[in-house]
């Protein structure tokens, strides 16, 4: 009988989960609005309504194993979802506690890019290594940090928040209220503000003087920069610059073996992996020169949430 | 027959050595010169020698479980002293493999920043921590990162250079060739800089008018400082604020427990550890507020990286 990890992503507007056994292979997957029950009680007997349906369907017998599940702000230790911004519940969760009364299968929480590092571990390229680092390039930035084979979750459970290093002094302001934070210049939010401030400092022509903030996107300014368009290149240059620069300080941490760039940036290739791996080598200390990788993750965008998510399972037992 | 481990703590002119037992007794200790026999298997021949006689003139019977080694650019991986600028042994030395022709023995080798982390957890006050950070503030500026109760070596076993992330972009020049490193701010050396910064800027009278720059040592900051002297003090609050605003990076990546303070301006107490908290505090993401304990180190000075050398066997074995 296939053994299976059921992987759950939360996201603000849908969860999505899938079946995924220990090669990486998803069974079927799916998804139900996060935002239709606002009683988690209710949508937990959604979601378990929807997946046994699923496991049931398949055309062959599984056994699961364990259900894995990243969510915005989850915390590893203790199985909560703590003040959430984008979801509806309030506070801090208890959702592992919750869940439990619906399925008696082990169950592992952690945050998103935390289940991303833990997917590239068991299905991507990071299966041979024990010191890596996964950095998330979404709407923010988020990473996870694996140290001797282990994700670092820290005293708290909330390690791995490079998205927040201050890289800039009174730079960008930040959701979180903070200014200069990495994720104000490497994100996609981050490199529309880059955009923004060259159009009004350089007297370059682009095509986004025609664009308004609101309609940019990460990805007209790859296409545009494909084209050749300057402030594209030049925006591109600098985002690559702000990230290398703050990685060669992660660097001086933990000296991984490989960073993995994963999410709508990292796919703009060249672009951005050759200023962020010039800058990075620029700034590292001699002993780490030419010794870093930087890699694309070899997790698919489409589904690397929840296969990651499903990944913790395997990990864990 | 009590079990002891000998610690050797390798430095520019002494090398210093303890046999200590597991409580962190230190039953007896000495040092022999460093620098006086260039050729390391002599020198290994004189230091085998010396505590051997000194293992032999011990009142009780002892049973040597194995050697810790504490040096300058120490990789725990191999076993070697890479490039030490300040050793007369040039190029990569493989300590471990020729001392194992002297001593049959367990044998570790590490950098001085980690072995003092090893100590602190094993003798001193992170003896419960699974999380926690030592910052050594000598000279220069050295780390030891420990997460999952592990030290953090690292994919080349060089990680934990936290005296070499930038905190200024083309800020002061570094002895590594870089610009604007942690340790060019928050070391005894840095702090005299930021004095002579200081003097320069200012209009404020010190007792420092009257100092060179060589004569200042970091010590008679802290007691000018102590007196009341205005520049002093704001060279404590200029040197923790770099410090602080540093680990509220370096708490985003591992989020510890706690963070030691070992070391020469250590003992400068509140001076230094005040400004560190609070601007550590200040630039803090949420999560992490009113969390993170900066602590004096619990092990004495005079013999730290003996202990911290020696603490390495019990760690390993």
């Amino acid at each position: 009988m296939r053994e299976v990890a059921i992987g759950i992503d939360i996201g603000g507007t849908f969860t999505k989960y899938g079946i995924v056994d220990r090669e990486g292979n998803c069974l079927v997957d799916g998804s139900v609005p996060t935002t239709k029950e606002r009683e988690l009680k209710k949508y937990l007997a959604m979601l378990k309504a929807t997946i046994d349906r699923d496991v049931a369907g398949l055309s062959e017998q599984v056994a699961v194993k364990g259900i894995g599940i990243g969510a915005p702000n989850g915390n590893y230790y203790r199985g909560t979802i703590e003040f959430a911004p984008n979801l509806s519940w309030e506070g801090v969760v208890p959702f592992v506690e919750e869940f439990r009364k619906f399925y008696a299968l082990p169950m592992f929480l952690t945050n998103d890019a935390n289940a991303a590092a833990i997917g590239e571990m068991i299905y991507g390229g990071a299966k041979e290594m024990k010191n890596f680092i996964i950095i998330t390039l979404g709407t923010g930035l988020g990473s996870g940090l694996v140290v001797n084979g282990e994700l670092v979750y820290g005293h708290d459970g909330f390690a791995g928040e490079l998205g927040h290093v201050t890289v800039v002094r009174n730079g960008r302001m930040c959701a979180t209220g903070r200014r200069g934070s990495l994720e104000t210049y490497a994100s996609a939010s981050g490199i529309k503000r880059t955009v923004f401030e060259l159009l009004a400092d350089s007297i370059e022509d682009s095509e986004f003087r025609d664009i308004t903030f609101n309609e940019l996107t990460a990805k007209m300014i790859s296409d545009a920069a494909l084209r050749g368009d300057k402030i594209a290149l030049e925006a591109f240059e600098i985002t690559g610059r702000y990230l290398g620069e703050a990685l060669a300080d992660t660097v001086a941490h933990t000296s991984p073996e490989a960073i993995f760039l994963f999410g709508g940036l990292a796919n703009a290739g060249d672009l951005i992996f050759e200023p962020t791996k010039k800058h990075m080598e620029n700034n590292l200390l001699k002993i780490f020169k030419n010794k870093v990788k930087i890699l694309p993750s070899e997790l698919k965008d489409t589904n690397a949430a929840v296969m990651g998510a499903s990944a913790l399972v395997w990990k864990e037992l």
